[in-house]
């Protein structure tokens, strides 16, 4: 299974390349060194010597250059090899790749495939973490493929079983939920839950009064390959979903590690307990499933293990879809 | 290298099945769910969701019902879908294998292919286990293949090497031994060395006249795929071999884990000490040679590896081609 | 990718094999015993026990003879079978691969492939081991394949960058080296840097007088597969290459543990602080980086990665393409 090439992807946070020196970083199976130029600009180059394959992350940064630690070739941040120790121009093929990079809603996105088809406009639109309350952006790496994931949050009934201690509605999911799988005019999937006239959550009830009933919706997009945001709110029932607080907007964006790793990218209220927090759903409660499934699946592809289709596996399917048709057209061209 | 499909395995003694919950065992590469209804009555299903694949194990049990911890699909015992919390009929196809399971000489027995194939009649008779002294049921699993734990037990000849400290024969196995291999009615392999005339082993001394003789036997007995049964005996030579105790009668039934390590069921007398003293021969003698064995062949098929045969190995060859035999039949099939 | 078989390896320092009893040792990939004979000659046979696998190390040497732990075959240290527990005549495709053995340079070189192809002549030369200033042989097991050990070797300027703290020269390799490449007539390959009238190293200022300059060399030989032979000198500059001190030679002799591991046989003056200082420039300074080599490659073949070729890699492609062709004739025979 190749990776989708002709996509953004979320490389980092911009807070976590450092001014000075690299953050080094596999991604999409490959390592990477992610830079601030001089001039604050941001650079991505492959972290691998075009000479020996070593790492140049274990060479060193001078300015806007970087040095092989093996035998001494140097590189501008642009990947061009600008010095060679043994006298003569550097030779031509001696470059690093160096991918397209944009730096947008406070993270740097880069076009694995070729600059000229990284079209900016194509970033999808996250400005919702700015515009919100205030938040912290963090990552954390899980061991498991990317679609996996996906499909975790293009479903998220998951939340009755999984989150029933954190994010689980009271079954009125099932009992007073209607599910709506769209595609927006720029590609991305929906999966919207809307509860109606439902009992409401428990944390909900003490700023209720008696008997009083309530509308919820989950909604989330997806962007391929994989970068999901994540819309909540509650309101009382018959209010025509007038919000009781402002609704919740969260970035649960997806960038392959590896095929068998990911890096999620999402955001948490400032502040060390809710960084813990946020991080114990993502270790305790989505990953142990989702790595059990990844080990019950033991390498096998999703459509050869054939799965058991529900109707809440719609807004899922059609992202697979997606990224299928994406594949064989990169692979076609 | 695949399983044999059509004959019985044993998947777990009757005691290691709880009368709730479960015991969650990996079979032949597969994970089950081994349970007792509440009628009493042994069930065995596929410890898989089939719908994304994850264990039951993660979920829960109510009753004689097992409900998905991912998506919430419930499941009777028999395998097949009950509950679909999205409402409307589950799908057909929502349904866990479940093999036949038959409970005899205290133990669970499956068969792994259809169900219409399976003829309680071909269980090995285990029998002995409760008809001679008291004893513990008890399973050791072991980081081998389980046709090379066979080819341990069907030449017992390296008793005189590996358990020259426990079982030797002080060396008459190979100066008085007559080794004889043949085949029941019912399909089994037996290697028989029967040992005429020979100088006591060491422990038997003290109950014997100065100088006497004794005549022994170690018997082996395989049905496929790898259930064995041994037999060991002692008599004062010349008395038509009459024992001079109960003759001891011990299963050694193998079930593949997976392709490289395998559940190795036994008995011992009742007690701590004596559990730990037959785990003893298994963790310590046993295992590390035939481990060393599976490292050396690092993969390798059996006949690939172009071993030298011996005599003594007739037993193990013939049980090898027999499972050779049904391998090639059942792919035939 | 197959080893070289043609050849003379280096199986261990003559002072590793003990008198009675095995050095156990892994060599291209086989486990090997090797000993000493009764008589004080050396003898290498397979560490398999034809028969079932199992390795002999975990039997028993008595006198010349090796006994197999699991059933008892007994070898001679030519590798014939010379006894047979069940009586009759031991099969005679019953014997252990035993290759030829030299003793030559304090060490035991053997030959893969057949003996009658194995010339000793060819083993290469290094008697300056016993002939220089007295040292210690040791061998260290680098976790990397052996030709990325030779790259590394045959391209000396990685010292500048590498072991810039101990066996730098101050970039003069770089400012007054010149490098040539040449075959001589055993086919050994050299890469010599030869630096004139360059500043010092620091650790020579000492010894010369204000200003004065120096001539260095720093000269490696390469027999197949692996054999590395390195000399350094260094003179006042326009002495006509007068050595200020006896000239260094240092054997760097690799053979390969693995297809990812090699033995890597050197010498180090005697005392322990010595061999300290050693194994640190193998474990701190090369193995990191050329671990790192292997890592980025995962398994790639070196040509297929599609390396950059720099003059300075002039040496180390001309002993990859003899391996090349080595191999093709090998696999051509």
């Amino acid at each position: 299974m190749s990776f989708v090439r002709n996509a953004w992807y979320l490389a980092a946070w911009s807070t976590e390349v450092p001014s000075e020196g690299w953050l080094a970083r596999r991604l999409l199976g490959q390592p990477w060194l992610l830079m601030r130029c001089a001039d604050g600009s941001a650079a991505m180059v492959a972290d691998r010597c075009p000479h020996r394959f070593v790492p140049l992350s274990k060479g060193r940064r001078e300015g806007d250059r970087l040095f092989c630690g093996y035998h001494g070739l140097g590189f501008d941040l642009s990947g061009k090899c600008v010095h060679n120790p043994f006298g003569g121009e550097p030779p031509e093929a001696a470059c690093l790749a160096a991918p397209k990079v944009e730096e947008r809603h406070g993270g740097l996105w880069f076009w694995p495939s070729e600059a000229k088809l990284a079209d900016p406009a194509l970033i999808p639109d996250f400005a919702f973490i700015d515009e919100g309350n205030p938040c912290e952006r963090a990552v954390y790496t899980m061991a498991v493929n990317y679609e996996l994931i996906a499909d975790n949050l293009l479903d998220l009934s998951h939340a009755e079983y999984l989150h029933v201690e954190s994010f689980g509605t009271n079954g009125s999911l099932h009992t007073h939920g209607k599910q709506t799988v769209k595609q927006d005019e720029d590609g991305a999937v929906w999966n919207l839950w809307d509860i109606t006239n439902a009992v409401p959550p428990g944390w909900a009830t003490p700023m209720l009064g008696e008997g009083e009933r309530v509308d919820q919706w989950l909604h989330i997009r997806w962007h391929a390959p994989a970068s999901l945001a994540l819309f909540i709110g509650i309101a009382r029932a018959c209010t025509q979903l007038e919000p009781m607080f402002p609704p919740m907007a969260n970035p649960h964006i997806l960038t392959p590690e590896t095929e068998t790793s990911t890096h999620y990218f999402f955001t948490h209220p400032p502040g060390e307990e809710e960084a813990r927090q946020a991080r114990r759903v993502f270790l305790e409660e989505d990953e142990p499933m989702v790595a059990a499934q990844a080990e019950a699946m033991a390498g096998q592809d999703f459509w050869e293990a054939r799965p058991v289709i529900l109707p809440s596996d719609a807004a899922a399917i059609r992202a697979r879809r997606k990224l299928m048709q994406m594949r064989r057209a990169e692979a076609a061209a």
